[in-house]
């Protein structure tokens, strides 16, 4: 049985804003910065940052974010990933961002598959999406 | 009859990533200035950067983006905002970003009245929520 | 005689810090920005976001900033660039921020001329360079 | 004999620019982190995040940063951070950025002490500046 995923972050002086809580759209960096690790880890050889050298990617369709509580400066938040639903051509990441037992914000966001050289919806390669369902069986078990 | 509020980004260089698209965190970004901006124009007096000058504030509970289209260098983006659904304690306002004629994403995000003194949720003051209830018809008629 | 070149910014809530002032960084994002528009009135065809079209390009190689007063949430920055010294494979843009006749930053930065296809520092092209040199007159008188 | 600070950072997607580097601001950004968590080892007590507490704070008021090579997606960049000239009000903190032996960039930042009671420069502290010079005597040692 696989451990589930975690990213973790400090908080820096730069994410705070002028409420002196982390700002809320950090909470969304910190998610970017966890599901590309995620991804980094259920897809090896995917790369965010070289796209060019293959042809299939994601795209990032749609994201949701609940604030549970204020995160306060040098605290280190715990991001969680999980598979949620998969589809045929795209798949949900669910996320926890906890600073100890408190949680601080959940959500999850939207992949689809995408074919960059034809610049269209393809999808999802078989080995992958098997990888993907058996993920989210274990998140839900 | 009043005009939607609209407000205005040019993508900046820093605000692309390295797919040379507006990268998936600044549209939250940019619905956070629009939004700030939105509620100064329905709230005078309310100021975002000096949140101790009065009692009453707000929290930023909840958020949805559904990304549409990507954004490139240099264009300008419209953030349109409008009230949606007003609560006794909290209202939703929704968000439509456009290039032209092209939509770019939509999503919305919930405000919740809080009383930064005590430290708690509160209800809307009478006032603001009447104001925001007309707004709301008006978005909706 | 031409016009000194001039970017505006007007102070976003999320480019304060939790001292409720401009972040001494964002002072940077905004030179960046300003440099970027000002290099594409001086050299058009230059595209800071799409820089395979061509083999020439620039490294951002120095930067300097002198912070002289802080600045407001939404307050409009007026981001004045000029070109100073021009040398064979470099030159100098100088800024200053200012706040209505308020001076608030003043610095400059080197950008050295760069072949991306050797991957290696190269001469500014001489229609480039007489130009710069044109400018930094200008800037000079 | 004290070791030399050294703040990490794992370079993150969101680092990254259109160019797929290590974005230039966001270098000045690692310096921030570094700096203030260097401070807050020199100074206990001292929390950027909460500047009413105490009277006494420090301005950021002049940097310098020459880039000396590219970093990359997910390099773990080293930040060593020194007390370098201390006055009597202000103090240079210089900084170098590595990743593994690779020098990616070096430069300084200027310090002035600040009286946020009375908004104006003051003297460092006498603990205070007896610290940075026992520092400053180390790193040039």
């Amino acid at each position: 049985m696989s451990e589930p995923f975690v990213h973790r972050e400090r908080v820096r002086f730069g994410d705070l804003d002028a409420m002196r809580h982390l700002n809320n759209v950090v909470y969304l960096r910190y998610f970017e910065s966890a599901r590309i690790a995620f991804m980094s880890q259920l897809s090896p050889g995917h790369s965010p940052a070289n796209p060019e050298r293959g042809d299939f990617g994601f795209i990032f369709a749609e994201c949701h974010i609940n604030y549970r509580s204020p995160v306060h400066f040098d605290e280190e938040v715990e991001v969680r990933c999980s598979v949620g639903e998969v589809r045929r051509s795209a798949f949900r990441i669910d996320f926890r961002m906890e600073v100890g037992d408190r949680l601080c914000a959940e959500g999850y966001g939207w992949l689809v598959g995408f074919d960059y050289g034809a610049e269209r919806a393809m999808q999802l390669p078989g080995e992958l999406r098997a990888r993907l369902e058996a993920e989210a069986q274990t998140a839900a078990g």
